[in-house]
């Protein structure tokens, strides 16, 4: 059993004088935060402030690609061509990285937000995009993605490593993560949910709905920030696991293995 | 006189379907050029493809900061805080060198855009932010704009490099040069064009509006992409300068004198 | 003194994910709205619902055009031309129309937003293109403004009506009111801001910032509903005023007095 | 056979500085236009422009609503609810009878954009949302589609008639028009497509991809403005068939004929 693990959330996806999610309540009980780069959400005031904000906690920060669409939130399906996919990931890592710089950070992995994500599980061919655009920047930065999806997949093909995720606040059915139109009822309270992550330490396999045992095998833990009672629940996450003595800790990038997925 | 001299232009400022200036047309006669970043103008897909393009004609390539203001292309005043230009600045910046980095290229200078860069002349507030935030980024990276502007002092008090700037599409006044509402008559052939550029790099003063002298310093000559006849301006310029014994370079960032303006 | 007056506030400047103001909230104790049309908040869902929300409650609902700039929530100001004015008011009216017609209800004013509102009021070009663009869609369509504005000026002048404004959770200086900028020390409580709606509404003027007395001649007070307390201050509002008799009623068009500011 | 028919074009598809589509050129030739509302393309004052070329040309205006985004031109499918494409469409509809009414103009008919159109076509809730939205607005108007599609099935449900529609600057196979990814060579001279309209308009069938016969039942042929020589298109299209007896004319609402496809 590993017992280290990364805990991601996004984060940042104010935008003007929109406030969204619970960021200064996530931010302490987590280790890596997906920052909204201004396509989905976010905009350079809240990036900024952000960065600055993940620096002081010591939080690591990777970059959240997601569709131009402000008003969708980035989690309706768009048709974007590879060379777009390769072209939005490229500007968006990029933009981030204007304001690590300014921290002396550097970025510390790409996760895909919403829609885009889901698309890219499942398309060789835009995840293969996305993964060159990743290689391009940087060949050492890694993707967070699920276990066993094509974008997993593009990784290891064009060299650059995964960390595989599991989402703590969404529940699983046989097909997988249902990330979109699930209820409250299904991913329960900030205990059962610390349960599930718990459970997926200790057994690489996790109870989804129905009671049936889902396969899991994870790097990194994520809570979205926009999730109801997100603060309760990575508080508990955390709580729950290092009394169990599971320790809390952003990949570093030379102890990522490769092809492990 | 200075027998060396930069040659810049804004370019990539189409945006999806849209079609926008003669980039093709007049990079191979410049030295640098000015990229939309996507706020203003621009989109990823034409920052990616107009980077590699520069690169194949050794062309330098320089950050172009807008407005976020597609409809009004960058052209109308907004009134943002200095905060706003420090963030606005650092993002652009950076989705810029995110494609830079993937063609082995290093952002070669910071030049505003439109309603901003002139917004930027006369106010030191917007000037400081935008200098501090190009300073965070890259302290070495110079910044373009009218000799004696508010930027230009902002940039010598914070500690980046001016190259300063003679806008050669453009007519000028006494009150110096008109950016916007002025017609082909007041800016002349590209023979009359060329011919102001010669007088600027021979005697440190141009011709403007109703014959009266105006005394210009500058280390950089701009014509835009989307003036009248831009293709036939820049070839003109460059052929009529170098008949002359003008060489054309865009400049280094150690040559770079600072405070010479 | 006038014993029936009108209650407005802005509202439907939620968008997409992002909720924003205490629309249901504020709704029940207002009379009319001012429903943001998608340039500077509202998309067309949010509008499609509010109008509807409206038309239960029976409360009457107008156009709130305003600048084209999310991000700014049409708070900044924006170089626009005459011309860009009446085009850009046309169309906001245009798509409320749309949700209106739907509900068989017309539109029962126009009122810009922020940074136009406070751009407007002193610039008579823009007024007047802002009129022109009322009186061409419906000349029986009255404008929400201060008296004595250069906007109430231009309405006299193409002929459409005024329905004078007081802004009841906004200070006054002796320049007037203060839109931007004031703390809540300076607006008061809901008591200290109904004594001051109905100070206004006995005397004809009001208790400005340091005891100065601000004449206020007004047949409409509005009240933001994003300002923090807003249903209390509302409610506040009018339950004091009703106390002593005072009628609240959105203004029928036809009895509108013209020329009377 | 019938000798009357609509001849319809997409236009307004010009976008701030943007300069698209041959409008100018094409509008003399055609009898009513699909104007942009500002979600794929078009702007507010590109909108106004338009509605009064039309007028003065005597050619009827429909509303022609698509995705918002512009940075994609509405050409690339999104994952919208019908709750959100009846907003959508109501809204658009809205915006441009804003400028229509000032024109003493009623919008001529709905005819949906690019990706929007095709995701319509064989989407039956996406459909009646749209015809929904359309019957609400106005159930006198009718809506452009392809005959036999579930918009077209959609809109006899509801009660609103359909103008049925044939894409002459598209080329077809068996499965139907190939809006996206066809060739200059597969749809041939000004001439191959006149030929094929007439072929359309005398038999009821065209020549499509690889000779074979396709039938088409279309009472409107399309030729859109940013097709390559559109004006010479439309012009021929105009010729050819005026010398054979055919009129042109856009439907009047009390001429059509409901459920005829």
């Amino acid at each position: 059993m590993s017992t280290t693990i990364d805990f991601n959330s996004d984060m940042g996806e104010s935008y003007g004088l929109f406030r969204y999610g619970e960021d200064e309540k996530v931010l302490p009980y987590v280790t890596s935060i997906n920052l909204a780069c201004g396509f989905h959400a976010g905009d350079p005031v809240v990036m900024n402030k952000t960065v600055h904000l993940a620096k002081e906690l010591g939080v690591k920060v990777g970059a959240h690609p997601g569709f131009p669409d402000i008003m969708g939130f980035g989690r309706r399906y768009m048709q974007i061509t590879p060379k777009e996919m390769y072209a939005y990931v490229l500007y968006q890592i990029g933009a981030l990285y204007g304001f690590l710089r300014t921290a002396d950070m550097a970025p510390s992995h790409v996760k895909l937000h919403g829609a885009l994500y889901m698309m890219a599980l499942k398309d060789p061919k835009l995840s293969e995009a996305l993964c060159e655009a990743v290689y391009q920047f940087d060949p050492s930065l890694p993707i967070y993605t699920l276990a066993g999806s094509e974008t997993a997949k593009a990784a290891e093909k064009i060299g650059i490593s995964v960390i595989t995720e599991f989402f703590a606040d969404r529940p699983y059915t046989e097909e997988g993560v249902k990330m979109f139109g699930w209820t409250k009822e299904e991913i329960g309270s900030p205990e059962d949910i610390a349960d599930r992550v718990l459970e997926m330490v200790e057994t690489g396999s996790i109870t989804g709905l129905g009671g049936i045992k889902v396969p899991v095998k994870a790097q990194t833990v994520c809570v979205h920030s926009d999730t109801p009672d997100s603060p309760e629940i990575v508080k508990t996450i955390r709580q729950t696991l290092e009394a169990k003595g599971v320790r809390f800790k952003a990949p570093e990038r030379e102890t990522i293995l490769k092809g492990e997925f």
